[in-house]
């Protein structure tokens, strides 16, 4: 299946180690598959059971694929389809950037953007208040519609993972104001913002291609210049 | 952002070129913001709003990811994590292996894998009956959970795009008996289904992991040779 085999495997060693616990043909009559199935399978699924660990949403966007990607792997977009995030520069280290996010007052996020033209990732390694430790992850993926909807154009995926900090915020200390929200509060609100703001992906990539206009802008500060 | 700049913009004409239909800190008021956020976020979501026509499922696996990558990456290993994928062999395709799915009787399934280290992806590019077009895409990431989540291990995700061919078979003509069932018919399982066997990707991997036993395993055909 893969062109490089495997080479690590001790198959007399292996074939005989049983794993526990496997659902397979080979233990598992189809009926009581289906039986399985249709327990995990119910009419809906409380918010917490869908959103409450990971958070990821899916839209189909009419734009050709590599020039989503083209697109997003472009961090300061973020200023235009983000609802608050502005005003990105170079942080001082770098390839990390910091701008503000004006859901809050007085709140800096940093931001590192790692793509991969291959597979068309593109995550965004983020932090309000400091840049060291770069943990809140949007993790976004760019599928070709073509293959995976037999149309043209794209599907974005964005996946969030829930990490500690977003339950405690790990430097207080540095806070504009103590009464500041932090971030972590909005978690449960990530499946209705993100679902906003990738609208405005939508929006802004459909537009601009529908119109044969330029995908990419400069960054605000670069035109405010 | 990036490390490259935006070099196709023209910002002295996208400046002023609004887009229609954004949610943005410039036009909505963050109590508006609110309120529309308080309508998407709901107590429980109805199964076909979440797994009609993508379906994600996430799981954390205890075994570090750039091993649950090259595991996942050799395509046989679905013989042992998949319910019901057995017998792979070359097709004849140089990259395509075909086996057998054995949730349908003489149900041959054709796959090729596409890896990307980088991003740890690993997608399965599959169809029954047939190895032309290869249109049910199994798509799958491995996330290093010291990132995501601040712990050791791994995040797996598995997405699939409900392609229009699920809905209708191209080629009846292939089936190997006109009352097989077609794979779209277990859409709606696919999340049941895919939970199942991701649980089984889990307990695999944390099996051997945890018993320091090598992770991958040679293809039952090699095996029985």
């Amino acid at each position: 299946m893969s062109t490089q085999p495997s080479t690590s495997a001790d198959p007399s060693a292996l074939a005989g180690v049983p794993v526990p616990g496997l659902t397979t043909v080979e233990n598992t009559d189809p009926a009581a598959l289906a039986a399985r199935c249709a327990e995990l399978t119910r009419p809906a699924y409380p918010h917490q059971e869908v959103y409450g660990q990971y958070c990821t949403i899916h839209e189909y966007i009419d734009c050709p694929p590599d020039q989503v990607f083209d697109y997003l792997r472009q961090g300061h977009h973020l200023e235009e389809w983000t609802f608050s995030l502005r005003n990105f520069a170079p942080s001082g280290t770098p390839g990390t950037w910091v701008g503000d996010d004006l859901l809050e007052a007085r709140t800096r996020i940093f931001c590192r953007v790692e793509a991969n033209a291959d597979a068309r990732t593109v995550d965004f390694h983020c932090a309000w208040d400091q840049g060291e430790q770069l943990w809140m992850i949007y993790l976004m993926r760019v599928l070709p519609a073509e293959s995976v909807l037999d149309r043209p154009g794209s599907v974005v995926t964005w996946t969030n993972c829930r990490h500690p900090h977003y339950d405690a915020n790990p430097r207080p200390d540095l806070a504009p104001d103590p009464d500041r929200t932090w971030v972590g509060a909005y978690w449960d609100l990530f499946y209705a913002g993100h679902t906003v703001e990738m609208a405005n992906l939508k929006a802004i990539l459909e537009h601009r291609h529908r119109n044969g206009l330029p995908l990419n802008v400069q960054p605000r500060a670069a035109v405010a210049r």
